[in-house]
Formats: C-alpha cells, sequence, structure tokens
C-alpha cells in the first residue's frame, strides 16, 4: 500500500478518540501495569503520544521544509514522559492529546503539501536522510504500532489467569 | 492481576465500539489487506469475533456449568468468518458484533456467577481440563489481542513506506 495524505490523515485524525474509547473509565490495574522494566504502561503511552506531537512530527516535517538534509533532527525524548506526565490523571492526558493532534493536523492541511514535498530529504541523527513521505508514513504507523502495544500490554495482564490458552497467544511473548 | 468478573467486563464491553472507532469508515486498503496467506485482515478479525460470540464463548459456558467435564468443547472454526462474512460490509459486520456482544453479556449477568463457579471445570478438545476462569480470561484477552492484531495488520501496510524507520518497529516483523 501506497502513502497517500488522505488514507494517512484516515488514521491519524481518528488516533485520539480509538484511545479515549480503548481507555476512558477503565481500571487502575488495566491502565498503568507494563511489561517489565523499561517498558511502558498504557498511561506511559498516551505521554510518549503527546511528547511526539509536541517535538517530533510537526518539528521535523518544518525541519525538512525549511532546511532539507542542512540541519539534522534533535533526537526525540523517548522516556520523557516519565517526568511530563507526572501527576496528571490519564482523562488529562487523553484531552491533551486529542487537542494537540486536532492542531498538528490543522496545521499539517494549512501546509497544502505536494507530490514533490513528499520526496523532500532530511537528516534523521541516527537513520541518515529520510524523506518527508517517510516521516508522515512513520507518523502512522507509530500510532497504530502504539494502540497494538497498549492492546497487548493489558492482554498481558491476564497472561497467568488464562491457564493452557496461553499456548495459542503468540503474541503473550512478544 | 487476577480475574474479576468486573474488570473483565470493563473490556467485553467497550470492545464493540473500540472496533467501531477504529474502523468506520476507512479506505478499502486498511480494512482488507492482511499479513500474507491465511492471515486476517481486520475485516476478518471482526468476522471472527462474531463467529466466537455465536458458537464459541457462550457455549463453553454453558458446557462448564451444566456438564463439567463429562463433555468436551465443541472445537472452535477458526475460518468459518470467510464464508460467514461474504457479501456483507464492514459497517454491517460491526453492527452485528455489537448486538451479539450486548447480547452476551446480558446473558452473562444473568448468570449470577460466584467464585465458586469460576473454579469448575470443562473439556477442552486440545487443551484438557480448563476452568471457567480460565474461559472468561481468555475471552478478554481474546478481544484485546485482536484488536492487537488489526493494528499490526494496519501498521505493517505502510511498512514499505516508511523507509530506515523500520529498524525501531519490531513489531513489523511479528
Amino acid at each position: 500500500m501506497k502513502f497517500t495524505l488522505d488514507k494517512s490523515y484516515e488514521i491519524l485524525e481518528r488516533t485520539p478518540s480509538v484511545l479515549r474509547t480503548l481507555l476512558s473509565g477503565l481500571s487502575y490495574d488495566w491502565i498503568v501495569n507494563n511489561e517489565g522494566p523499561d517498558t511502558f504502561s498504557p498511561y506511559d503511552v498516551i505521554g510518549h503520544l503527546i511528547h511526539g506531537e509536541k517535538t517530533d512530527w510537526r518539528d521535523r516535517t518544518i525541519m525538512i521544509l525549511e532546511h532539507g538534509t542542512g540541519k539534522t533532527f534533535v533526537p526525540f525524548d523517548r522516556f520523557a514522559q516519565f517526568d511530563a506526565s507526572k501527576g496528571k490523571s490519564l482523562a488529562t492526558l487523553l484531552d491533551e492529546f486529542e487537542k494537540l493532534r486536532a492542531d498538528s493536523l490543522t496545521w499539517l492541511r494549512s501546509l497544502k503539501l505536494s507530490e514533490d514535498d513528499f520526496d523532500k530529504k532530511g537528516n534523521h541523527p541516527a537513520l541518515g536522510q529520510v524523506t518527508l513521505r517517510q516521516l508522515l508514513s512513520t507518523w502512522v504507523i507509530h500510532d497504530l504500532t502504539h494502540i497494538a502495544q497498549i492492546t497487548r500490554v493489558m492482554a498481558k495482564q491476564y497472561k497467568s489467569e488464562i491457564g493452557p490458552w496461553v499456548e495459542y497467544f503468540r503474541i503473550m511473548n512478544f
């Protein structure tokens, strides 16, 4: 499947409401447990997505359009949310993410990007040259894989309760 | 995390609306592509969940409560949806699943299950003895892992578009 802006908007637009439907009002245990040391809980993921809206996708798009490969992206802090989310409820984080994402997409639409723009390049600090098409596709995949992660993390909380059925769930060992 | 009926309802109740929010109105490509031969597309998963509501969770619960290990569960047909869904739109399937799940949970609540009931046993055709607690926990995990599967399958449709970023997404090779 080829990247198009329209197909990307279809996903990027709905992620806040998917997360809200998936997580709002859940018990504490479903939300704060993770997969072990240095892994994310569903709560952590929302903070991580917020940090992405604030510092990653938009800034890197601007850098590609304005500076091409003349500048290098600021490395993304994958653990920033552990401080930034402190003291905030999940409901607050879901609201914050929804607002930031809506702003991001309003801004992205205002750019009126063309096919030529998608081929423009930037410099990733670890991966080297990347195109705007790759960046925007990654934004979409990043949303989807974090929803996959959240539901996998939640599923694992019942891993010890399903007895012999565990062998049917390859994902429990991911 | 220990199984409780309340924590299980939290997930089982919301799955239809999560799937609706995630999939309604998406382009064809997001919905019908899969991970390769003998794998499910998002569309297939909804049919699979419908088949589970019709033939699996409820029937097996009844069998445990009424017959214990005296009878063996009917094997679940993991591919039934390929025929059963034929000609139906995704919207129709989402509606059907929502209705069936609501009925399942109304019925489950009507049983007024006790802690003693959760220890009751049944016979799985491949796994041997299983408890009602394990069956109900598996129902919850089954929902969550299929949401994880759907979002992973969708993410993979852009795998060829993200360039070098693919190395950051372990899930793309699952």
